[in-house]
């Protein structure tokens, strides 16, 4: 990919859609996946809505709100492996100063995943 | 509380609901507040979707399901925590083998809730 | 056990040591093997440092990493789970409001377990 | 960096050590202070051990793992860095398919710090 494709891929910050309509981020190539997969998680979400409203037993509760969380982290992993091959990667590539700033950032929000 | 009042409370596994429609865990005494949480857990995912189908920033993405993690993590330690006031201090009072059950049951869901 | 035994057993928070030096906390059944754990804990931590001097490919460091981490888990869990057995066990046969101290200050040791 | 830069970097998998005594990964500029920082770890560990043989409560040994936890979190999150930093940018640099395997063995190793 070259600095000018990098650039064109719109993994700023802030940028939250592109000029002309294209899906910007590194994650869009995925972004019908991506809704299916939070659809699904929805759905956990309802289903322990449902348990807590018959009296299901606590440990059994317990159990699916693990499940919705490892979909959830399971999602965050997706997103930014997408987000360290496009977004960060191009501003490895298009040099300079960015990088620091995308690495700085990425691992930030790695530490937020930790810390939930 | 005496070890007839813990058995009319009904932590047993596996006992979905009390005969005459009682609720039954330890976690019913807050339903509700359960439900709502929930609820806003739900709507949480829903903002999720919202945000990847407008091509918000990766990073920004991964800020909510940090932030719905901790919801989904923080609820489950209030479960727990009723849990462990009513089931597993229940099965205490009632003496006998029920304890140890009941305590490696729970830190089984704890490690569950770890390792996600 | 009887209230008076677990009166006796000392679980009360900040006596650190009992009168007559016996030891006095849920785990001490158990202090040989959670010397023995630590040991291992230990190596491993001296085994990452070795690592690092010899300038170990990053990722493999990463593995070594995380399983020190999870041993330091699966020590906290053992831990919580001989607390839960003797020392909450312990304040619900008593009766009284101890429980419920014991119960917020067990989930908040979980709690902090599950942020880090 | 110019991809020659990025090749004398070393970051390749399986190179335990420079051919002439280099250090060679994304952490060696820092390798001093991960050292440090592993000897602290070390000494906490250490600590934990005095604290179980002195029969010190539960949970306040909880507590202490949960700092010893968080500082081996904190340290991999460092390492993490540097590996993005470096290696990863450097395999964007140099082009090919190479940033793919590089951002597929990065994300491997956040998965296993996410579930530990």
């Amino acid at each position: 990919m070259t600095a000018i494709e990098a650039e064109s891929s719109g993994c700023g910050a802030g940028t939250a859609a592109a000029p002309e309509g294209h899906a910007v981020h590194g994650y869009h190539h995925r972004k019908d996946e991506h809704l299916k997969r939070l659809r699904r998680i929805e759905g956990q979400i309802r289903g322990l809505q449902r348990l807590v409203d018959e009296d299901v037993y606590c440990i059994d509760i317990l159990t699916q709100v693990s499940a919705s969380t490892k979909a959830l982290q399971s999602f965050a992993l997706q997103l930014l492996e997408e987000h360290l091959r496009h977004c960060v990667a191009d501003a490895a590539v298009k040099g300079g100063d960015e990088i620091d700033a995308k690495v700085e950032e990425a691992t930030k929000a790695i530490a937020r995943l930790l810390r939930t």
